[in-house]
């Protein structure tokens, strides 16, 4: 398995500054997974908002007609489906707070890393600058030794010849000096960089598995409120089936029904001529009494004289 | 069980107005729900169309890190929620064109059974009025009875008397015709009503039969699609569960390494002056025609002639 401290040497030595910044980028990616999931919170918001507003037209169709009980079924499915998609949007605010908590935990950690790791920063930057410093002081030695030999072949004065002989043992020393210095610097660089890689390996397992932690979480939640919509339509589904063509005319005619008397018999009544008279008049009195008592209406005096004197004439 | 065949008498005899509305609502009904389906189908168009902007804002986050992997998988699972609720939009829409198909149908069958009914609607309004000509004409036969009886207590003339008593009998044959009338417009409008309240009741059957069909046939869509969803859901954490940290690692490293060699040995390189005069030159001829190979220059007259006379001169 390709591993952190295998992975980045390599010529420039600059494998330390790909994972620095790949440690910086782990940060990126938490304060994006909170963008997606704000946004996957909006969009669940806005859904549960139109489908409470979808409840309400329900409720708002005719109520006439033996469909009309239906639409409460509508109704209450249409509002559960609602708020599952209200409850889910309450966990993903929660879980925002989660992955905002963590994305602050990791900038302070990653502030803690670059202090632990400035040491094998300056051992970079010491075997890179000594690398140029040592090809300077080779190429720089090369020439003062080729200068030399021209110079003897060229059958120049011993004077310049000398000249160039010490710049030439000039160059050997510090091409040497470099030569060791290289040796110290591919020293503490190798053990520095080895330990910051695993170092940053560390990290960013450890950064991973809290992301997949936080997606698990995000897919847990989803997939409970899924369940949740899910039992929501098998009511529905129940509650529809319950729901028979029967049982909706029965409703129907149970609550707007005429009446289950047929027309009743007329036959010709013969005239009472004093029933008749007498009849009418107490109909009168009963009806006036019905209707004071049924308004809860006190007599006044006068009223109450005439119900009397009525009573007495024609009871 | 309450029937419309025993529900729509009553006092009045209105239930036939009452079930006639009735029916007509249906088709109302019929117009609730291909809006109530319309409704939904918008709501889940939206959330299908944000979902794949929620893909694209996956496909935008951050490349680098080594988290930069999961947000494929991000994408790949919110683009198919998306097209699963884009699936739902266009079976519903399949479904508002039935619904409307069903109610076009159904203004016709109104209009047909509006005319097959007309009989029983005449029985209504024949009885209605018969009940109240009846009712009047009872009216006036008592008050030409009492009238009549009045007089002859008064001791009247003989002709006041006989005049009174012609009325008496006119109003008295009106009474007994009335009362014949009724007896003959009773027996037909219960015989025509109670054969069309079973007809209203078979209509609202068949209606409540078909709107069933179709809420059936809406849940059966939201769950196939709810079951797809939940697929793609199981897919995400299955993908999910693949996508390790060791693999995320392992990927950054294959993909962001520098390279596997740490910094070789460097030893001091005596100077060879010779080789080091020639050996520039020919480093240089080696160069210059390896910079024209990978180019594909073809060399012209001036520089063919400059290489061959190199060539002859330091090879």
């Amino acid at each position: 398995m390709a591993s952190f401290v295998e992975s980045f040497w390599g010529e420039r030595n600059n494998g330390f500054d790909v994972l620095y910044h790949n440690m910086k980028h782990g940060h990126l990616s938490t304060k994006d997974l909170a963008d997606f999931i704000r946004e996957r919170a909006a969009i669940e918001e806005a859904y549960s908002r139109s489908m409470t507003k979808l409840a309400k037209s329900a409720s708002n169709y005719t109520q006439l007609g033996t469909f009309a009980p239906v639409w409460d079924v509508f109704k209450i499915s249409t509002e559960k489906v609602a708020s599952c998609h209200l409850e889910l949007v309450r966990k993903l605010q929660e879980l925002i707070k989660e992955v905002q908590k963590y994305g602050d935990e990791q900038i302070k950690a990653h502030k803690k890393t670059k202090e632990e790791v400035s040491g094998t920063l300056e051992a970079v930057q010491n075997i890179q600058s000594i690398i140029q410093a040592l090809q300077k002081s080779k190429e720089n030695y090369n020439t003062k030794c080729v200068e030399q030999e021209r110079l003897k072949k060229e059958g120049a004065t011993q004077r310049e010849i000398d000249k160039a002989s010490i710049k030439s043992k000039k160059a050997t020393d510090t091409y040497k000096l470099y030569v060791e210095k290289y040796a110290a610097a591919k020293s503490d660089f190798e053990k520095k960089m080895t330990e910051t890689a695993q170092k940053f390996q560390d990290i960013e397992e450890m950064h991973l598995l809290h992301m997949k932690e936080i997606v698990e979480s995000l897919s847990n939640t989803v997939k409970e409120i899924h369940l949740q919509i899910g039992q929501v339509h098998e009511e529905f589904i129940n509650n529809m089936a319950n729901t028979t063509a029967e049982s909706l005319i029965q409703k129907f005619a149970e609550s707007k029904g005429t009446g289950k008397e047929r027309p009743g018999l007329i036959e010709f009544e013969e005239c009472n001529t004093a029933s008749a008279v007498e009849g009418n008049v107490q109909m009168q009195i009963q009806l006036t009494f019905l209707t004071l008592m049924t308004k809860g209406t006190v007599l006044n005096q006068k009223q109450a004289r005439i119900s009397f004197f009525l009573l007495q004439k024609y009871w």
